[in-house]
């Protein structure tokens, strides 16, 4: 795990540890093909950053951490690998969490059972956990949204049409709505009061927006460790940055972006700095500061507590990092 | 739809009918990519076997389907259709319910999803349903036992010493435990007494399990309309009758089947005559009749009802068909 921001909030360490074991000992299973595979994918096991909203906003109010916000802090972390496991599939990934995905190491066969072992966990979780609450209905939905917002992605895939709602409408499933359950679930189970549920919901889902923008921001501005640079645009995904001012310099653009997967390095190069030279990568990054500038707000008008300083802390860390 | 078992019962037809539809309703996604594949799955929509044995336990105690029958009902086609689609995949399979299967028609990269989206869509029916009970928590086990049945499965391809039990167990998984949970849910949402909900659940594992068999012999000996005659051999995945012999017989089976993915279909064909001629379709028909049985002198214990006697006539067709 990398986790930096454990130093905003070393409380977090062992609730965080917890989530960790729980995992580990979940995708315990007994077949040689799948185990080494969820075992690859558990140990790059990457930022548990939805876990550590998680369990800071169940700090709001929970002194310590309980068996049922473990589980249900590691539910959330285990959806979250079952859809980057399949979306691997979809997207021909080679790379994951700074190793070999899944389906490039172990095949697409195994990538599709182990991202359905992990819906089968995750149902588990949430069934030992919110079987009483409206969390299973809200996680149904969520995991539509979800979804959903993978299957707008591939649909608006090589449109040079696409407008700017669909990319907020596919981020705000694919992204934004794990962040958002992470951190109104941590109220709920953190046994906050209705108000602090309602915001902590609002927050993450900013949170989340701000964060996927930044992501897609750093494609176009950042060097990034085993990441390929904008890979996504030679399959045909259109990001932020781009889809800025896609609709006013087409025809610059089109050229290259019409050869669809057969963009080469130099191609990519070329879009890339068009846009940064039309000014996308800075209008996208003042509305990616809204996104941000909201969710502090919104923060700093929950009930002042350590979690609350952790999570300031952690937003402003995640969402103005350069790299 | 071929329900040519409705003949029994016919008041079957309007409960299916509800099932149909609301599988339909549910299947709506707005996206290009998706949509025609599950439409197509859909309209193809197989023999609907587990929602009507479904409906006929429910039948046993309940006068007419309730809205939440018919969601349960449709939950357990939804479950089996994304596992079909799932597996599909692994297989290859170019065919399914006498079609191209999705894999084939709209490629692995739909499949993926359109799976992924039933489970949602699956998930929201039984928390629309099973909140209040202790089906979830049964579901969620049936999940994975589904899974697990095709992970051995999967675990076992090509292997020449494969004890007889692994095959029980996976059969067990993937196709007993769905006819299980049908029968189970049928009888506890029709309102039956714990007794005969317990005796429904064996029920249906019993009828699972020998109409895997069953499915596995017609392998060897039917004609079957748009079905490769033992594909699943050059896949690997060896069947009842095979392995009723294969252990005494491996000097004269090995030298085909150890040519594994590379076997032609005069190899497939002689591994079929010699499995005939050592008695291997024999010993399975054997002990697929056990199993049939037991369903049977279960079923004749149940209190007798109209929906009781169409049970036994289906599980008479059923069990006992020759393609």
């Amino acid at each position: 795990m990398q986790q930096a921001y454990l130093r905003y909030y070393p409380q977090l360490k062992p609730g965080l540890g917890a989530v960790s074991s729980l995992i580990d000992e979940r995708i315990n299973v007994h077949y040689d093909s799948l185990e080494p595979a969820l075992r690859q994918m558990a140990d790059h096991g990457g930022k548990f950053l939805r876990p550590a909203f998680f369990l800071l906003f169940a700090g709001l109010t929970s002194p310590q951490f309980s068996e049922d916000q473990i589980k249900a802090a590691a539910s959330i972390e285990i959806l979250h690998m079952a859809t980057l496991i399949h979306d691997d599939i979809i997207d021909d990934s080679p790379k994951r969490r700074g190793a070999a995905s899944i389906q490039a190491a172990f095949g697409k066969d195994v990538a599709v059972y182990a991202g359905d072992y992990l819906f089968t966990v995750f149902f588990d979780l949430i069934t030992e956990t919110m079987t009483n609450s409206r969390f299973l209905t809200v996680n149904a939905r969520i995991m539509k949204r979800i979804l959903n917002g993978e299957l707008g992605q591939m649909s608006d895939r090589y449109r040079l049409d696409q407008p700017l709602l669909n990319y907020l409408r596919n981020v705000n499933g694919k992204t934004a709505a794990l962040f958002s359950l992470a951190a109104e679930e941590g109220a709920y189970f953190g046994g906050a009061d209705h108000r602090v549920i309602i915001a902590a919901k609002r927050i993450g889902q900013n949170i989340g927006i701000a964060f996927q923008m930044l992501d897609d921001i750093l494609d176009y501005t950042g060097h990034r460790l085993n990441k390929p640079i904008l890979k996504d645009l030679a399959t045909g995904v259109y990001s932020l940055p781009l889809l800025m001012v896609l609709a006013d310099h087409r025809a610059e653009l089109a050229p290259y972006l019409e050869k669809q997967a057969a963009m080469t390095t130099a191609d990519i190069k070329a879009v890339q700095s068009l846009v940064v030279e039309f000014g996308g990568v800075t209008r996208a990054q003042e509305l990616a500061a809204k996104f941000t500038a909201k969710a502090e707000q919104q923060l700093a008008a929950l009930p002042a507590s350590p979690a609350r300083d952790a999570l300031e802390k952690l937003v402003a860390q995640l969402l103005k990092r350069t790299k």
